[in-house]
């Protein structure tokens, strides 16, 4: 999980810009994430927490964390009163009404977090959807970034934000969910042929190293370390992974035609998946423009900033 | 091809509303069709042409029979004299500048029409794109359009106009490229895996059917017939089309989330089609929201009301 540290440091010399002194609070499958901005928009200080066990579907324990961590934003810098809040969270968010409408692992539906919070924190909260928070800071503040981008964030799951002449698209909450597309690539085991998050989100990387391999491993990272350590069954379940982006980012390019599409998340960290995907799409295109693959600069902070700048603009 | 009564028949009793006398026109792959409307925005006459052979990459053919287009309404209908036109094109079409940027059936490439036919017809002309067009048209037409569409025309290829949030996407002429979409299904020849266009499009349907039956057919209509008829082969290669259809329409619901699908060209007129294409495409989701898959209304008519609705609307 990411520390304060690491939030506070990604962060640093950053600034959204003017506005009210804001909270901003990005809940995670495992964690959540709190900063305080000031009125210069520039990062004063970073709460985390673990994501709470939810009872119910109506995830008012997550709702009690957010208001915590108001409150103790508020005992420790009383200098700073916050005047508004934006929350962002997994699944499938509306932004229009500030809704959750359903997350797979939190486990709530229909829950009107904006409603909520608002009377809860007794200022104005916004909610978004984490990743299109992500998208949106990485959209507003990376150089030369186009109207027409994606950015895809590979977790245990993948989804996406996607820009459209310059706006992000919600369709209700329910666009971006790529990790969703159906992909068909060659493998060691054979044909695969299914969700792309199904063998190549950082969860599937991990659970089909270990099976072919024998070798038990924690995370997707600990694949990327044995491949560069020579392991050749880490480097083929990597390859594979990357074919089968590479041919979501071809649906992407014929779906909506990104100019840029930036890859968030640990792997992103890696040459081998930006390089290969570059490769991997450029084979599959045609006459289409080829979008320039990029890795996302704002790290697990991204969501954050997102939130962040929603209390600086009208969406 | 679509003949004058055709184009007079479906276009009765529609009106673009009010705005200048203008010409329209819709070139397509092997015909071009024209049509003057009044000022109340009602059509007055159509003309067809065959699309022409172009020499060279500046398609000089095409803005000659559009001229001529103009030239011939301007002697039939004096009392309406052309103030506005509006060209729509397959291929690529950059709308922003008016520019044909690329047609593998027609030949050109980079040409200004916006420019060369405002000149040549002496009124303000716009430019869009075909399928594009058509979106728009039935997007505007329709009852009950959400503002989260796509429609899909199959014919020769496969393209859609997307509508995201009440705006049709371009992203410089490059958006709905959808025929290139990589699908994987299973086939009577086992699996097939490559872009759609290459399973469902007309063409392929015309094609996969004779090469399975051995006998000739002249396109996908004498296969739907042959369908009705009883023929095995021809319901196994629409049955295949479809499904394809339906892995296609799962990676529009993926990335932009439509809420309805339309299917125009002829054999958007098979309740099959669009039955099966539910019925496919449902078996793919999951958590998603299910568009509503609908028939267009307007069928070869569409493109020119497009082209119409251009010069009733700053886009």
């Amino acid at each position: 999980m990411t520390t304060r540290a690491e939030i506070l440091s990604v962060a640093a010399g950053r600034s959204l810009g003017p506005g009210p002194v804001a909270l901003a609070v990005d809940v995670g499958g495992t964690g959540m994430k709190a900063v305080l901005f000031d009125e210069a928009g520039r990062l004063v200080e970073a709460i985390t927490a673990p994501t709470p066990e939810c009872a119910d579907a109506a995830a008012g324990e997550v709702v009690d964390v957010v208001a915590e961590f108001g409150a103790e934003f508020g005992r420790t810098h009383p200098d700073h009163p916050i005047a508004e809040a934006a929350v962002v969270l997994p699944g499938i968010v509306e932004e229009a009404t500030g809704t959750g409408v359903f997350s797979a692992n939190l486990g709530w539906r229909n829950v009107p977090f904006a409603r909520i919070l608002t009377d809860r924190l007794g200022v104005a909260t916004t909610v978004s959807h984490d990743v299109r928070a992500a998208g949106r800071a990485e959209f507003a503040l990376a150089e030369e970034m186009p109207g027409n981008a994606a950015m895809v964030t590979i977790g245990t799951g993948i989804a996406a934000a996607i820009m459209v002449e310059g706006r992000l698209v919600s369709a209700g909450g329910f666009a971006g969910e790529v990790g969703f597309c159906e992909v068909a690539v060659d493998t060691a085991d054979g044909l695969f042929r299914g969700p792309i998050e199904h063998i190549a989100s950082a969860a599937a990387i991990a659970r089909r190293y270990s099976a072919r391999s024998g070798t038990a491993v924690a995370g997707s990272l600990d694949v990327l370390g044995a491949m560069h350590a020579g392991d050749e069954i880490a480097a083929e379940v990597f390859a594979e992974a990357v074919d089968a982006l590479g041919a979501m980012c071809a649906q992407l390019v014929a779906v909506v035609a990104p100019e840029a599409i930036v890859f968030g998340g640990g792997l992103s960290s890696a040459d081998e998946l930006l390089d290969g995907v570059d490769e991997a799409l450029r084979a599959r295109l045609d006459f289409h423009r080829a979008p320039h693959i990029r890795r996302a600069e704002l790290g697990p902070v991204a969501g954050l900033i997102g939130a962040g700048l929603l209390t600086r603009s009208t969406r």
